[in-house]
């Protein structure tokens, strides 16, 4: 039996060139640089990816060229929603064949769907399929996936291995898991929320898909590494460190504009982004640029890729050694 | 200077066929019937038409064939919000050359947007196509368009001469017509709450795109022109007998199947739709038609199309008689 | 059997002197002033005068002031709510000694009881008491009357006679009038939505119970009267000068802080309010103030209690006599 | 300077007889059960205490004997809302005057007041009270208070010593933490949200106010203990099974009945509540006692008061040795 995803995978940014079409290059050495970063998974066509703002055939090329670049060096995890369930069918055995670790189904959206009809959904999706499937919950955007949906979900169909839950509500990850585990150990439990990252390790998540992870991937890495180590005093202080730079790229309209500006902080040019934004919303988005350079440069020596951070890197070293000497 | 978009325009459902391709055939037919039946307009790609489920190809066939069935006979107004605002600008202009009285988009959906995000993406299509444009507010499922940002656009942009508004916020659409029909004479309020049409029409609306005209376009129509005549006590009557009917669709799981099943009860199978839908759905709906069947007894004659309604038409005549000797 | 309650009754502010203390002679002479200008009736202890801010003696006499004063004038519609079901009781019963026309009992509020603990709730009272009761439904601040709660509620209890709704939910009133109307035609229907009397009217309710009414009690009145002689078009126009003017008051942090600047534009001093107010809150009171005083300037030629409003009182007198005429 | 207040403080429910009054007799037994079990302390006329259901008087009263039975064993934080400002700084002064550690006050609920508001209403009780006061978030059923306006009346007022938050915003309280904590050491951080009590804990709350520690005070006193203790598998492992029997009592209508019925699975007749309830809902309440017995009965050898509870008690002191090795 396969085991579960675990670890913090990155729901990358979806490069744009100045004409607006998917920068490919500019994707190919930032896949590099995640990994040389230590994430253990890429998730293209995410939310952070902005995947409804692509066309059908550019969310193809676009898991096309992640799986080409990472090259088997860390799983994938691809955004397979389309416009209907058997669009959405059609694209799951596509990115099957390309050699995805799984993909990743978000719920319905633009009409609210009930429970029943989310059910259906997804049900029809996971008998039809060859490749793993992940959950996606983030009803602050789409149908909510209730727990008993999931556990539904998790008990029927073997093709369904995990959930993605992006709804930050804590008790409802430890009422899957302790409903879920006991039935599926090849099940996993993923955070989007990366505001109470540790707290949901904590519950026992295997781990994250986090926006954070495509700006510090250092910090998001070593957090994970703390809790599995069982130095939930270091995760914290982490954690405290995590908080000031999540709240200050998530509060700028329109997201994903916080995190390519965070990019940008760490040298990434990742483009214009696909949404037309208001010359008033550029000045903010300047001077939140500001602000997440200062928190960047409290623990990154050099704003720019490739340049080792050393703190984090103690960090990292440090919960390694206690990893190995377990 | 064109006149306002006004009257009763219909979202219609897209027929789908067994082999869930879009039901050509069907769809012609099902559009003479509606103008047949005295609608002022059509409305494809609407929410009741599904678009999100259907690819960008489909849409653009699906306005074309309805364009084409039309053949002048009423104006079309075409849903053409597509993956971000070139693909969106790109549909306009197509859409604009197959002859549509004008598009109308939605809101960016799944993302939230700030209200400067949601004005600038429309400014951005408004100042780039050559239709005439409407803007289509429904908070339930798209970000929220202000009523700031409507009266902005409206004094800024010609080729916006239009908002459709399905919040059901009466102050709101008050608030929009005394601060734009002094400056736009041109401009149209249509609702899309079908559950206030009336009251809606007496605060000054143009019109509305009401789901329920696409099952009973003959009383849709009798409370147009009702308000138009100046008889709200008539209007209201109408009104009363359209609220069943309205809830007993509007409350089936999922959206638009209700509907699909009030236009069962007329004699139109449009098809399965294009959501999975359970068994326990199923039994739902099948129960939900039997209750639609009897309040459309109450006042057609047979629940098939062609045959008249001698009620409604009577009603009609009156007020059309009243309408002539004004 | 005794005719449903109709027309504008006015939810008055509590006026309270320099030192908190409930201010009796402003109060009856604000009574007579809302007399004077035509309200139909008085509705001490609603959301307007803060009632949830005082204590359950001044709440006692505060209504025993408004009937003293009132004298038979105009009916009194008297808040009782009170902090469970039997205080509630014993408020009632007091109440109806005063010679209240009707108790006003708003839904539970903190705690948000599901439907059945409302049912519940109203059932006990109206059981036990000998006073005619409104329900209040206010969804914003207490919790949800539904519309099968009032419903049932009006076919099993006898003593409950009306419901004053401030969802400003129209296709719910409807929903209710059509259900109740026909087995009880003492039953009445208030809307306390000021934003929309007219069209609550023109769907069929009785009347209001309207903040606004503390204000511009004129303009109330001739919405009323115009709606019931039949003019919608003369109620819309008056319709859409009240709504700046409740955009003005309502806007204003923290309500009724707006009303009560609105009653001192027409000349009324009523006190502080019973709600700490910061100093930044005071300075956007007093900005809000003059916009009030600029909007109430363009239909009132003076800004003092007592003088006559020409502009009101010539459409107030052509309704009555159309209404004569009639 | 004094320190913070810390460990689990039972939100005691208020026993009422038969007659629907006040039961001191086993209110005065209860208060020595829960000290005896173990709580760090008791907190009367909180939400579990239906204080808006109990007349000032009554709130008053059942203070004082909280106060006199606990005859300082534990610390008592007791609710102090009253109607406005100044009753509610007169029941502060007089909890103070019995010898309470602190008040707890509730945002200003029914109307929804703006931050302004909410910063307004507890800076003027702040500054007139002499004793230590506790702000008492709730957004659920009361006005929120934001991160902001605690940080800036931590920062202002030396009296308010804490906040007790009940609206399980992990991060939220990460932020107050981390604002807070450098420069008032003695300020206290209490959830109110059992079911993450330990995540709550983790990130570095004091302690907890828990409905359910009147119902399993060991359970919660285990949790807190084990999180002291640093031994997060252990508290992680009895917060899992916490949260099985929080949603069975938190599910029941009206709140907090499932929590009398908890107490009722302990040996415990509270009476019946300050609110009615439908017959429908007293089926529901009882079949849910059964349930809530059986999950009891797996960790409580005996439901009745008294009788040791081996498996827990086994864990305490295990928790306790723990303790005393460090």
């Amino acid at each position: 039996m396969p085991t579960p995803i675990t670890g913090i995978l990155t729901p990358n940014i979806t490069p744009v060139d100045r004409d607006g079409r998917v920068d490919e290059d500019t994707l190919r050495r930032y896949v590099d640089w995640l990994i040389e970063k230590g994430v253990d998974g890429l998730y293209p066509n995410g939310s952070t990816g902005e995947f409804i703002r692509f066309t059908a055939e550019e969310r193809r090329r676009i898991v096309e060229v992640v799986i080409d670049q990472t090259a088997g060096r860390v799983p994938v995890l691809a955004g397979a929603a389309e416009a209907n369930a058997k669009e959405t069918i059609a694209a799951c055995e596509a990115y099957g064949a390309m050699g995805v670790r799984a993909v990743a189904i978000v719920a319905p959206f633009y009409y609210r769907l009930s429970d029943q009809g989310v059910y259906a959904y997804f049900r029809e999706i996971a008998e039809a399929v060859s490749v793993d499937v992940t959950l996606y919950n983030i009803p602050l955007f789409a149908s909510p996936i209730s727990v008993d949906t999931v556990v539904r979900l998790a008990s029927e169909c073997p093709r369904v291995v995990g959930i993605k839950d992006s709804s930050g509500d804590l008790p409802n990850m430890m009422r899957m898991i302790s409903q879920i585990r006991p039935i599926r150990d090849d099940f996993c439990f993923l955070t989007g929320w990366d505001a109470a990252l540790v707290p949901m390790l904590v519950v026992g998540a295997n781990g994250g898909t986090n926006a954070t992870s495509g700006v510090v991937p250092e910090l998001t890495r070593a957090i994970h590494r703390s809790v599995v180590a069982g130095d939930i005093d270091q995760a914290m202080k982490l954690q405290y460190q995590l908080l000031p730079l999540f709240d200050a790229m998530i509060s700028i309209s329109e997201f994903p504009e916080g995190f390519r500006a965070g990019a940008r902080s760490r040298g990434w040019d990742l483009g214009p982004g696909r949404v037309p934004i208001s010359d008033r919303q550029k000045e903010a988005i300047a001077e939140a640029q500001r602000q997440i350079d200062d928190l960047l440069r409290e623990f990154v020596d050099a704003p720019t890729p490739g340049v080792s951070n050393r703190v984090i890197e103690k960090i990292v070293q440090q919960v390694m050694s206690q990893l190995k000497s377990q």
